[in-house]
Formats: structure tokens, sequence, C-alpha cells
């Protein structure tokens, strides 16, 4: 496989805007061109990342009609999706498509705009990621199954309502540092554990918004890094894995753990050939509160029962010994589906320049992760980024 | 870039059905890999190729859903989306995930379920693939752009109305002995020339029609080929090349030449190490009459303005020396969208294989060519297949 490389990085303020969701991608795209020296270079793939983008916002089409309205054209243009993690799985296929040596310059762009419908419109769009037959029909949604996981994980390990808490507190600690994130405000675990309910357990700081936002990066070959003077700086994809679980979460043989997390970090790692105990910095996909728990222990960087003790003790803040979500992550940065594994890739690439926020830089990171999910508990991609 | 093979082939009728998208699916995929002994072996990665099953069927997550209703669980799975081209940019994923060495087995499957809705709302949908501010809103469709294109290819190149009816009527010839074709009736010119107008000058029988439908096909890493036995009959894949152009057609340099075809072909062509004249058989996009003709041109089969000659001598029947569509192209064989570039694909390996239904085996063909077009004129992705 040929070395791949991130060379720009792009993302828009998120939140609820009036752009399109075609001016989201722009700016984000055209910030990364400008970030990568190639904005003027013949760019050889376009991979879109968005989940639904027809349903949200009537564009289809969305491949070819950004190839002309960001400039690209006649560069190939492809949509990726699989679901909320459309992102990372556009840049999986920029991955393979360098690594065959099929391209020299790929230009990702993730971008969703959820807010064009009403709130109820975009819950059940969102909820097809479910079983039909399994969940939708008997009234389940995301959260609710969200819920169910909460309680039996706090039944066999023992975690508190206020202990769960920490999670999103910690979230909007750093988004409030993060001037891209949807919410920067930050918020104590009396607020967290007081908020409305939602579904039982979960209450409404434990579940991520919905928002509008886009983010970009560009992919580029051995020869593209030293052709546009990168052979110091360019960040290195060390692994990317992918890996799915069945449909419905009454089929799963856990509750407490995710089997396709668990083969998408095994995937990720072999292909680095890095330990968990190797990652100096991550962005995990915290749509609900109890997944950073689950997702810490299923990629293997604490062990199993022990995430929320890593929460208590410091070790998951920007200045512990396992720094996760330093941009907020999806509670706090915000959620717009496809662009969040974009955005994820993003803000690690940053972190491996040393060039975070202020407050959220973790100290002199070699190695960053990034986990996506893109069905609930399902169809996950773990990214392995390096900066050596 | 590792080597890269197609093992298998699968392939549902085209037509309209009562099977559910997933249905479809299922049938064409399961055929694919039992045709490639790999039905009971672990897959590396499922590509979905749809267009919009959301707004056809109402089911979303197709990667997710798919992957466990086929039984590929936990391989990584993807939906790969391109407008009508979306079958044949789902195999190009694959192909760069082989080619990289990523994985061994991945299960490419193009679906497509268009009769679900009412015809109006399948054109509305299909509309989308056009510019909003240059064409729809005045009225533009699909067929009024084919239309226009007909006519000044008429002006320019002294084509009629009867010599234009050549390519259906071909169409619906070589249709009548494929079995899964949608439509398996001939035609005569008098028929096409003088079947309902749609769009001046083009007629009912020069516009595809909607179809439902999936095909499937198994591509593998010269590993294995091995593992499987297929060392003496994999298909090789030699190129994939793919391009756009801007999205609306005034925006382009020609009405009668498509850059993006040209693009594609070009980087097809260079990667295989082979020139036009190698191409034993192909497959082109005919979704409309005339497309076929600038099909030819654009790739290089025959010189500018020289297509319907060779449509006239016979040089694309089957027994001619470049046969065109013997499937019966998008015309009869049908256009269920997402999964047309895949049945081309599966198509193009039974000829390879000698193995095409009686009296459309084109006579010891090497190397296979086929062309599936993503947009109006756009997004167009050209591979080249070779079985030696």
């Amino acid at each position: 496989m040929e070395p791949v490389n991130v060379i720009g990085v792009g993302m828009t303020q998120f939140g609820v805007f009036e752009d399109s969701i075609v001016q989201l991608a722009q700016n984000a795209a055209l910030e990364a061109l400008n970030d990568s020296s190639t904005i003027e270079s013949p760019i050889d793939y376009l991979i879109i990342g968005a989940q639904n983008p027809e349903e949200f916002t009537e564009q289809g089409h969305l491949s070819t009609l950004l190839a002309d309205y960001i400039g690209v054209v006649p560069a190939a243009a492809t949509r990726v999706e699989t679901g909320p993690s459309s992102g990372s799985s556009a840049f999986e296929s920029a991955v393979a498509l360098i690594g065959a040596g099929m391209a020299d310059l790929v230009l990702v762009v993730g971008v969703e705009k959820m807010s064009q419908v009403p709130r109820s419109t975009a819950s059940k769009i969102l909820a097809r990621m479910l079983s039909y037959e399994n969940e939708i029909q008997y009234g389940a949604t995301p959260t609710a199954l969200a819920a169910l996981i909460t309680r039996r994980y706090m039944h066999d390990f023992g975690l508190t309502r206020d202990e769960l808490s920490l999670v999103p507190v910690k979230a909007h600690r750093n988004g409030a540092k993060n001037p891209l994130a949807h919410f920067q405000k930050e918020v104590s675990v009396e607020k967290v554990s007081n908020s409305p309910m939602i579904a039982d357990p979960l209450r409404l700081y434990d579940c991520c918004a919905t928002s509008d936002g886009a983010a970009s990066v560009v992919v580029a070959s051995n020869k593209a890094v030293q052709d546009y003077g990168f052979s110091d700086s360019a960040i290195k994809v060390l692994g990317v894995g992918h890996g799915t679980d069945y449909l419905a979460v009454q089929h799963r043989t856990s509750l407490t753990s995710m089997n396709a997390t668990r083969v998408a970090a095994k995937n990720a790692f072999r292909t680095a050939g890095i330990e968990p105990s190797d990652v100096d910095v991550c962005e995990l996909h915290d749509a609900f509160s109890i997944l950073e728990l689950l997702n810490m222990e299923d990629i293997g960087l604490v062990e199993k029962g022990q995430a929320i003790a890593a929460v208590k003790d410091g070790t998951t803040e920007v200045s512990g010994t396992i720094p996760v979500n330093p941009s907020g992550g999806l509670k706090a940065r915000g959620h717009p589906t496809g662009a969040t594994g974009v955005a994820q890739i993003r803000d690690i690439v940053l972190q491996l320049r040393g060039k975070a926020p202020k407050g959220l830089q973790v100290v002199n990171p070699q190695i960053g992760l990034t986990h996506n999910i893109g069905g609930f508990g399902n169809n996950m991609v773990v990214t392995i980024l390096s900066c050596i």
C-alpha cells in the first residue's frame, strides 16, 4: 500500500445557520485546499461524506454538483454514505484511492445541514438507521436504545447518574474553548443530572444536538507531499479499520460492548502496527454520554468497566494521559452527521500539528485516533494518524 | 497497485417487481457469492451502489442493513452514490480497496427499486441530477436536454430520424435474447420513428424506462483468486477512469461531445495500457439513443461523427468488430439506476468468460469496457476488464 498523508484541513463553525449545504461544503473545502496549498492544483478525486442530504435539504447529486461548485472539474467525484459515519467512510475511500496509487490528491468533504427540516422530521429521518422489523415499529428511537444500554451498564458496572454527568461536563468544558463548537458554554454536574429527562436515565445533556456544518481534509500521496512542500509537516495515516454488527441491538451479543467498534479498532491497530496504549489523543463518537465510555473500553484504551474511573480521575482531560474529545466531541462541538468523521480527523490533525485551540492542545501528541459510529452502535470506522 | 480481479457475478431479472429493494440486493449478492465459491467465507467489505433508495423506497441505511441481511457482518459496509453511475462507482471503490491491499474480498451490490413511487415522483427525484439554477427552474428535464443534444448532432453530422432509430432497434434485438432484460421484444425502425413524441426529436423508444433490479460482483485480490480456485478463470481489472464536467449543460464546451467521458476513458486506457482499438466488446450508457453515439465517439471507439455509420454497417452488432451493448443496454436490459454499472460489469464478465446468453456471445473477446453516466452527461466511470 502506498503511504497516505493529510496535508490540509478546513472546517466551518458548527451550529444552526442560514448557509445552504452547498455553501457549508464550499467553505470547508476551500479552507482545506488553501491550507494544503493545492487550491490551484488538479485534484484527482472529490469524496463527499453526507448522510441524508436529499431528505434534510432536497439537494441531491452532491458529488457532481460540488465538483463544479468547489471548482475541481474534471476530478472524479463520489458521495459515500454510511449513516453518521459517512465522513469517516469518505476519508477511508480517499485512503484507499491514494493507497492503491489511483490518485495523488483527494479532497474529502463531510457535510450535513440538519436544521432545514423541523426537528421532528429530522428525528424521523435519523431513526431510519434502526431496524424497522425489530425496533422502529415498536417505538424505539436511538435515544431509547442508548437509555437501555445505559441502564445495563449502570447495573453491571455500578455507574451512577452523577458519574455519567461527568462525560458531558468534560465535553462542554472543552467545547467552551473551541471557537468552532456548536456549544461553547460550560455546564455543571447538577445542571446535567437535573436537565429534562429524554429517555430514562438519559437527560437532555446526555444527548448531542443536531447541527449544520462541514469539515474537509486534503489527502495526499508521498509524491504530492513533496510537490506541495509538506515533507516535514504531513500527517501520516497509519491505519483505518471499519466493521459492522447486526442491525437490531437485540441480535447482538452484548449491550455494553459494541463488537463493530472492536473489529474496527483491531483492524486499525493491526494496520498501524501499534497498541491502544500508544494513542496520545482521541476523538470518540459521544452522541450519547454512555457511548464515550463504551468506546474507550471497546477500543482498548481502558479495561472493561474502567472508563468512568478514567473520566473521574482526569485521565481523559486535555491534560490527562488519555485525552478524549478535546474538541468537545459530538456533544459540544456538534454533530452534523456527515461532517463529524471529517471534523474528528481535522481536529486530530490540528492536535498533531500542535495547533489546537488555546487550552485544548495536548502536550506533544504523536499518535491520534478517531472513532465514528454509523448506525446505532453499528458501522464503525476507526482511523489512526501520526505526526512522526 | 495490487492486481484486482472479478471472480463472481450475479443479477436479478430487471423489470417491475413486488420484491423489496432488500430482496433484490440479497438475490443478486447471494448469486455472486455462490458463483465465486465465497458464500461461507469472510468478506472484507460490502460496497452498495444505489442512487436514491430513501426516496424511491423509504429504506435508508442500506449499507449497514444489507451487511446484516446478506450475512457478511462484521464486514465493513459502505454505500457509494454518484447518481446513475453509483454501481460503477461502487465497483471503483472495491478496486481501490483491493488495489491498496486493504481487502482481499469485496462484495459489490448495485441496486435500485424505482417502481414503488408513481412515475411522476420518480421523474422528479431523477431530475435533481440537473442544475436547479440553470435547468430545473426553467422546466428542463433529462429528456429535454437529450433532445437538445440530438438536434445539434443531427445538424452537425447529418443524422436522420430513421438512422437514430437503428440504435434502439439494435438494443431491442439484443435484449430479446437476454433472459434477464426488462424488455425482450424486437422493435422495427418504423415502430421507433413513429412512437409517441417525448421531447422533439426524441420518441418513446429513444428513452430508457425505469426499472427495478440488482446486480452484484465479487472483487478479489490475487491471494483470494488463488484461495478460491480462480487462478485460470479470474477476470482482470485493467483500469478504471472517472471524471466530471460542469453541472449545467450550458456551461460545457460542446453539446455533441461529453468531456467527462473523454477524461474517464483517457484515464482508464492509460491505466490499462491499451488503446480503444483493443476493445472487443463494450456496454455503454444508452439512457437515450443519442448517448450511445456520443459515447462511442468520446471513448474513441470511432471517429467524431462516425458513430451512426458504425451502427448502420453492423460494426456495433454482436457479430461486428465493435459490439456495443450485446446485453440490450439500458434501453432493453433496463436501467434500475444504481444497478446499471454493476450489471454492465457482470455482462462483460460473462462475455469474457464466453458465457453470454445464446445469440449474444461475441467471438472470443479478450478486452471488455463499460461506460456509465452519473448525471446528465456527467460523472462518468469507464472500466476495462480482460480475460488474459
